[in-house]
């Protein structure tokens, strides 16, 4: 199994409800470092797995619309908490559109598994990993 | 699959038998960084695969009980050699046993599989990953 | 020249004012791993700069004074931009204090420099270095 | 399931046929860091995966015969664009290879996986998995 | 002293003439991941060494002059080895010039010294760090 | 001001005495990833500050010296400390007399100051710089 990765970041407030998150439930914030990782069983015919450069662009696109936003306000998070493995999926949905929609090239079309990583800090991170259904 | 890892550290003596081990049958020592992965397929009532706290104090108390020690001394090591990859399934033997022992909260029943990984070196680490046996 | 460094994170909510940040005047968040150098010419008697374990324990509780807050709502930050390199110069102020107060021990007023640095993602941090003023 | 991992580096010129390459259709290069990890379901009777030394001799030698060309006149690459996932599917088969002939120990036949992972930048990276067929 | 740091990264190839570059001496190739530090003694007027945003932006222009190109033919570096400290020299020259162009904002002009690291692998790396000559 | 910086690692066992060193005072142990940087003011004729190549060896020697010993058994360091800072300064010293036997080239006389910084996990490091004295 073949796999590209490539990495980007975003910064947001929030908060979470629920006593299990102790000082969490106040409003706070995150730098999200993200790696997102995309694999198929064998290389398109240019010999690749996506091109890093589109990669990056999605990646980019799809962070830009959380970064510098208070997450508490995002209508499409209402009643949600925003933890990093829930933020994980978030990001890891809109990257199976985007490689669905051909924003990732044709030959995208061949990915068969994407694994989204969010770095919360040096010590902490989450990941949602999962097939990308055929449409 | 969701997951959710936490990171920290233990430093330690030792030394190994064999010749394959070369120098290293020298009393000698290493700091371990280690990576303690939870996973599993869908997220608890509260939105996580884990507390991240509680997973930072269970692992800190697991990595306590090694640390500052010389395992050629510690009784439970006796007649093995406490090379990287042994010393990733003590750490997960352990891991798991405080998932059964509730000891990570009533909803870490839920993980499935953790991943145990420790760094000795910038070029060099070592991990063990397995199932949690259903109690 | 002597340093010990630790390291140690926390995480907030804020926004800035002024056309320059862009996107980030509104509120949005960020965890910064910060690294806290110590420096001084000659080591102490115990043969270190300072206690490791001290040093971290001194960061936790300066770090922990600001962790999972919204510094907009900060008293001793109103009327201030909470950037990165702004609270590199706070938490220097507050190390020093304690370095001045004895939390660090007797010896560590030998420390003559100490050096804050912020990392707020994979692709920026700031940092602030100055003199420990005698008491 | 466990796994040692050791990782070394090597730096190549190299250019890409194919408009999705943009500007890396131009004579460019790369640093390539080197993780190669190795899998097996139990330890070898010495308590190991394979020897850390051994792995990191057999992947310098490996890379060794990469490092410090340019692989656009390199024959064995002819008519193929050498990108990262292609590369590092060149390296497993090397790794492979050198289990095979006993380069890594005896024990080492019980080996039962390889990953490569090559990091060009912070920002991109790519792996090959595969089994290690039975010889 | 204040400062600021961004980081980004290129490929080239080249090739270095002199027997103390061994293997080196053929056309090979590297990736630099590139660290931009700022310094200055007091926060401008928004309260930051500069705009991190327009810092990376800066960055990323004078990385994107080189990325992707054969060193060796490259008109301005003509009978030069291309060494990391050299590229690093080249880099901190270029920033210094972009600060004095307004490129960087009017406050900018407050910075005095610029730092330039550039990492070849993951075990080695060189700097230019030098004073912005006021113009 | 140029440098260029090395990276490699030992790994030991010792213990500490006085009661600051708390459970360290037990017999333990460390791995320490070891940067060393070389500085001067102007390249030397070979564009470079020092080769990357020669640094590397001869720091692996002096690493190699330290490696797989229990420094509590070391005869010359009896009745000392062996600290990460006080290590960091025993490294330099021999740094520094590599450079004087001519090991790292005669060009390597050019060479003024020299810092060496042990990382001894992901959350602590020290360091000791000093200038080369001119024999």
């Amino acid at each position: 199994m073949y796999s590209v990765s490539v990495r980007d970041h975003f910064m947001i407030a929030h908060s979470f409800t629920g006593s299990v998150f102790g000082p969490a439930q106040r409003l706070h914030g995150a730098t999200y470092v993200v790696d997102v990782e995309f694999r198929r069983p064998e290389l398109d015919t240019d010999g690749i797995v996506v091109d890093i450069g589109r990669a990056l662009d999605t990646v980019r696109a799809i962070l830009g619309a959380l970064n510098f936003r208070n997450l508490d306000e995002a209508p499409e998070f209402t009643g949600r908490n925003t933890t990093t493995e829930f933020l994980a999926r978030v990001i890891f949905d809109r990257v199976v559109a985007a490689i669905h929609k051909g924003e990732l090239g044709a030959q995208a079309a061949g990915i068969e598994v994407v694994r989204v990583a969010l770095h919360e800090s040096h010590v902490a991170w989450a990941a949602y990993e999962g097939r990308v259904a055929q449409s």
